[in-house]
């Protein structure tokens, strides 16, 4: 290392230990133990911090998302729109630097991290995009996608499952151009990794078809350079780089986990910068950082200079390509979805699955950067897209994906997909195991990406797989999701409407469909894009139900036998309630009016959910217990969702 | 294998796809490939079956649950409590022989298994309490807690991240008595494992820490047996048997994945019968089966006969304790949790993380058999019990756990624990990261088991870590799960509840705390037990203000300013709504009384759980959107609790 380059790590030391301090929150011994590995990756991504969004860039990664000031002060020294003022307030409400990365919040981030190991998973998904669209877009003479997917995690990352799965994965699919850096400085926070962690992860990541590299030095420039440049190299497997590094590197609380999370505090900050010979006052760096910083941004700009040259090429050799390239990048194909012949029901009674692998064929054809597949259950949950080839290690172009049995991963791998740009992806499982993905599905709620997921074999309509496969409560924990919609269809409309809404709509969409054969309901159209919509019944109700799903023919079945008797019965069908609840209050005292207090809701899901539509003073016929394993039928009468059942609490609630 | 062998080894096999063809629902492809394993490994084990809950037996888990057939074919053909009419009645509504395995409902079920890789990281939690116990009973002249705990899983479990937690886990901790076989059949559901898992398992395990053990040919019964030994003799690592299968074995089917989880039917079941010489009726065993298995149960009821002498030995020799040890087996401390010193409230403003840590420690004193840990976060949830010791792989005595970051396998780890009996597992990791462990907290609830989850860092009271770290939804989503508490205490008095309700119930329990202080309030107290009470205000309220956790000090406050302005007011702390709606309807009426329907519910969470306490003229103040990063104070007023916010709905509602 030079000395401008050993200033330029100090800064970066010094200016995440000051911007920690100031807010007196957050974690120094990522930055300082990782300061030269991060300045040295910057120098060598194929990057233009004056273009933050150059879309053939190098994917970097930050999957320790607590060491977040590492990343701020590199985006600030590089050029990125992170002035030091923005810098000074790390960590407060409304800053552009949050207490971890955030995605659409900070130029240059490429993704939100934060929960240990979703990173090195969307960073499978990023190299996963590269090499789809490198397969579909690049010619013989013209490369037009082409660049590396960087990472870099700690100890945590490496101890999750999520990371793991990620690794498997990544290692069958080949992904030589993946390159991810193990920040390795056996502390966490708990002490040493000895009392938790003393697996060989090298060695494991080579029983998963990794390259693994090692650098015995953190500080080690021309070592990592050179470490990376052997990454590059291997182009049939993903590379790790375990880098030897010592937490908190350079204060007095070096080596030591009290420095992972808590401030150095401004007097051993201090110290570090007398130690490190560093005499600038708080928050500054050296006209000279920039200075040299500046000199690289010349080769920074010609890389996306180069890449619009090849671009134009592109464009005059390839016009048809270069425009569907573009309508990829764009990534907007809601004008196909108007296609009025999508709205028409089935010819016969059929599981929501099954409309739903009807539908998602329709879209595959409709939008053509629509890509995905299920966590090894595409036959169960019907999401293969017929005809359309399979994404494998010899095989890019192909749109289904074989994520494995691997739901975290591959959610966070969706997430990634989307990220990259250029890509529409959907992953699937049984909905109960939504569960083992959850926080790869808040990370897309979060980011507030549209990342789609098809959830099959809904509540005890399962039948004999029993209660582990049964969901009762997904519903409602994932309706309790801030920016997610989630799509419970009754029939094949319902479930082109859940489509179209996922397709269309800025956040991520759950579509939640039924093993089992549901009618088709003649009331049922484009109204349930509005979320929750009058389906059957009367204009002047004196009685409203409302249910979702596999309960909404038995909610019409039960109206009309209550009309036989001269009750006025009006059925809402309720597939969206994050829809519904953002229609405007006309339609919504249309839909539900207040005059109206007699009201059931039905659903073969726990009630929660259902009470601020119903009141103190409805009912809901729901499953507060878990299911039993037996046939649906027979489940489905056994808790209580027969028109009887229904017949005997509207008759109650009109006494 | 000899004659008789090959013949129970067929009976397993046809039994279970007559089952499986009868209930016409199931998976025949375990149960076929592992007839032989199942077989060997029943006669192997220390096991009595006319005493399945023989307190030192082998544990036998089926991570692979979906395989169940094989599992009931066994327990029936060596003598458990599952009759040839459960076997007929496989996967029926009321049936013992449900469709995955459930702990609780069938003789001999050590746990339930379905969602795949929990069963093996259940099993690690198995293999620690046997090495808990048998560190903290046995003496050199008497081991008497001394056995195995075995799993038999498949190629999907081995995909599945917690799997890779488990493996890490027990690696670290050495646990010798712990021997997993790996049915690798190579066929998942969507095909030949070849598409989307190519990872070398075996060196995998072996980077982690195991002996890895191959057998190239499944029904190679000597080879099974020599495996077997080979892993007992290793007592520093756990064993992994590799053992090359085909789905399906002996089937037409064989080595498809069609047979993996549709029935074969009866033409084929048919040939089946035939081409293994299999010439008997329906749900039939041969008469030299029973009898050969009845020749092994002299030795299986010798195993519990010979215990039962050393437990009367050790009786004599050291009555302390086997008294103790009688007593973590029965494992109802509740008495000890009389002790009125418990109740006292901190001296001043305490976060309800630092309540809960006091409280666990007076508790560790009261319940000796009180274990447990943190993912990796003790310092930050407080949940490290002082001078208790730790449970590392050279001092298994120690009771404080270090789960590494390990979310998923940290919670079916104490599933496990709980289960092999004689311990009481408490785990802890951040409130927003149960997302991570959410499946496994759903199968203590499906199990009904107490164990305790720690949950500390609630709301956007998290502050600076910033929305990945800021749980909005997590209250609500498992609020939604039934059998399940979910405690959310307001100081320290309502903490003492919440671990009295924790370790005297039968459910698993959430004690969801607070990072930053609380006041401790004057009204609470042991009411706080019925989940939810009146703490502070008036005997006939105009207006309910109700709150949990860190918002019922702010609800007081705001009342105590309208009780300014002549309203009467009452405020409700609901700590565990689960717990309150199981009060007597009485009691309820007397809290929330519905005569007063101007209601108020304060969460800084989402909304959903509260309306069926406010209903539809009530208000709720909630959080409907993730929170951000920025100090605590700060986004508490941003997010509107505040005491003037409150007065503005209040008075909205009052007009």
């Amino acid at each position: 290392m030079n000395e401008i380059q050993q200033l330029t790590v100090n800064a970066v030391r010094v200016l995440s230990s000051e911007a920690i301090d100031k807010a007196n929150s957050g974690h120094p011994g990522l930055p300082l133990g990782c300061a030269t590995i991060g300045y040295t990756l910057f120098t060598q991504l194929k990057h233009n911090p004056k273009n933050s969004r150059f879309f053939d860039r190098d994917r970097f990664i930050l999957s320790a998302g607590h060491g977040s000031m590492l990343l701020y002060s590199l985006l600030h020294i590089f050029g990125y729109k992170v002035g030091m003022e923005d810098i000074k307030n790390f960590r407060q409400a409304g800053s552009v630097t949050p207490g971890h990365p955030e995605y659409g919040v900070t130029d240059g981030v490429e993704v939100s991290t934060g929960p240990l190991g979703q990173g090195i998973a969307n960073a499978v998904g990023f190299a996963v995009a590269e090499s789809m669209l490198a397969e579909r877009f690049n010619k013989p003479d013209c490369k037009i996608i082409d660049h590396y997917t960087y990472a870099l995690c700690g100890d945590g990352c490496m101890q999750e499952g999520i990371e793991a799965e990620a690794a498997s994965i990544a290692g069958t699919w080949k992904l030589g151009k993946l390159i991810v850096i193990y920040d390795k400085n056996n502390i966490t926070i708990e002490g040493s990794t000895d009392i938790a962690f003393t697996e060989d992860v090298g060695a494991r990541h080579e029983a998963q078809g990794w390259q693994v590299i090692r650098v015995n030095d953190g500080e080690d420039m021309d070592g990592l350079i050179a470490a990376i440049a052997e990454a590059k190299k291997e182009t049939e497997k993903p590379s790790l780089i375990i880098v030897r590094t010592r937490i908190g590197h350079g204060s007095a609380k070096e080596g030591s986990e009290e420095c992972h999370g808590s401030p150095l505090g401004a007097e051993l900050t201090e110290k570090m910068k007398k130690d490190l010979g560093y005499d600038y006052p708080p928050f500054t760096v050296p006209q000279e950082v920039y200075d040299d910083v500046a000199k690289m941004q010349v080769r920074f700009s010609s890389y996306e200079e180069k890449w619009n040259k090849l671009k134009r090429s592109y464009a005059r050799k390839y016009p048809q390509d270069n425009k569907l390239l573009d309508a990829f990048i764009s990534n907007d194909f809601t004008k196909a979805l108007k296609d009025e012949s999508l709205w028409e029901n089935a010819p016969k009674p059929e599981a929501t699955r099954n409309s739903s692998g009807a539908v998602l064929n329709r879209m595959a054809a409709l939008v053509p950067n629509l890509v995905g597949g299920a966590a090894d259950l595409a036959p169960s949950t019907k999401t293969y897209m017929k005809g359309l080839g399979d994404y494998y290690a010899c095989s890019r172009g192909g749109r289904n994906v074989h994520f494995g049995i691997r739901e975290h991963a591959m959610s966070a791998i969706c997430n990634g997909m989307y990220l990259h740009g250029g890509l529409r992806p959907y992953c699937s499982t049984f909905f109960v195991f939504s569960d083992y993905m959850k926080n790869g599905m808040r990370m897309s709620a979060i980011m507030n990406i549209p990342v789609i997921y098809v959830l099959t074999h809904d509540s005890i309509g399962v039948g004999e797989d029993g209660p582990t496969h049964e969901p009762v409560e997904q519903l409602a924990g994932l309706r309790a999701m801030p920016n997610l919609n989630v799509f419970r269809p009754a029939d094949r409309r319902e479930t082109v409407a859940a489509y179209i809404s996922a397709l269309s709509g800025k956040t991520p969409t759950c579509i939640v469909c039924s093993r089992q054969n549901l009618p088709q309901l003649d009331g049922s159209g484009k109204d349930a894009l509005k979320g929750g919509y009058v389906v059957y019944g009367d204009e002047k109700p004196q009685l409203i139900l409302m249910a979702s799903g596999s309960e909404v023919g038995l909610a019409i079945d039960a109206a009309k036998k209550l009309q036989e008797e001269g009750k006025r019965v009006r059925v809402v069908s309720m597939p969206c309630m994050e829809l519904f609840d953002a229609q405007s209050r006309r339609y919504k005292s249309k839909v539900l009016p207040s005059s109206v207090t007699k009201r059931i809701a039905i659903e073969a899901g726990v009630d929660m959910p259902w009470y601020k539509y119903v009141g103190l003073k409805g009912k809901v016929i729901g499953i507060n217990t878990f299911g039993e394993s037996g046939k649906a039928d027979v489940l489905m009468a056994k808790y209580g969702f027969t028109v009887d059942n229904v017949l005997t609490k509207a008759k109650e609630l009109l006494k």
